[in-house]
């Protein structure tokens, strides 16, 4: 989901200018040069879940750019309609084909580098059956030290997954705030 | 920040049509007649803080619409290059012009009617100075007996003080999830 630059307003059609509003708004923003609106570009969200059996994570082979053939935990864009918590639930449903509960919210990850922010749930699996979508080259359980931590597709991932291990050594899973450069 | 729908593409300033993508995609999409960009519409964030000073939490009367003179906790849109937690201070800043400390993440609310996800940080207020920016008509500290719970402006506002009050009480705070219909 890349963001090119606004050109031309999604009302109307006519070219937009980058300019401060006339309402106060310390940033520029594309306004209109016909009907005057103000388009306002905001971060993402991405949506997923650590599903985990016992020791194990469940990661996902990607069959999709960016990141082809990298692994990752199910997750994706979050959609209007949804929750959070139903965005994660459907990215591990579509992506994994994976059978699940969702036990809490795990970590958020703010990445202003592309503007997204990802919110990952915990969701322990029921069994070890899993149908992967077409998004999903394969999907496998790993422990810790089987975890391919050079070919994770997502620096969130990385952290997210780093996080779990600990907690899970701990006994006790906490609500993780992470900010990467 | 209302969304109406989109007609015209942001690339080339042709109609758009909404139509389901062909690359797999389950949901319709604005789609240009001309270019074929495929337009996508997500979830808008809000950040914010939870401002207290002992027993005490800060509320800001509102000076614009939506909810003009009710009263709310900082927060608003997050902008794209910032974290959510550098958002939620900039936010708090600019309404209540206190002097704080952010103490960490405590609530993750998503509100699929509106299509939006508000985070609340804790922040521990560092004096009783307050310097209210233009949004704002009055900021001043609550006691939980004393809040405004009539004339709040967000239902996300009044979760998060609930819980906020309730965690005060047990003397721990936890990082809440909640799912507003
Ligand atoms: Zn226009
Ligand atoms: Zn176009």
């Amino acid at each position: 989901m890349f963001r090119s630059p606004i050109k031309h307003c999604r009302a109307c059609g006519a070219p937009v200018v980058y300019r401060l509003p006339d309402d106060g708004d310390t940033r520029e923003r594309a306004i209109c040069t016909a009907c005057r609106t103000v388009h306002y570009e905001n971060p993402l969200n991405v949506v997923g879940t650590v599903p985990y059996l016992g020791e194990r994570v469940l990661l996902c082979k990607r069959n999709i750019e960016p990141r082809w053939g990298k692994w990752t935990l199910p997750a994706g864009f979050m959609e209007l309609g949804e929750t959070a918590l139903q965005g994660a639930a459907r990215e591990t449903d579509e992506e994994a084909g994976a059978h699940f509960q969702i036990e809490g919210l795990f970590s958020v990850l703010s990445v202003p580098r592309v503007g997204q922010v990802h919110l990952f749930y915990r969701a322990r699996l029921l069994d070890e059956q899993f149908a992967p979508g077409h998004e999903t080259i394969e999907a496998r359980l790993f422990s810790e030290a089987e975890v391919p931590w050079e070919e994770l597709a997502f620096r969130t991932v990385r952290e997210t997954l780093l996080r779990f291990f600990a907690d899970q050594r701990l006994g006790t899973f906490g609500v993780h705030s992470v900010d990467i450069d």
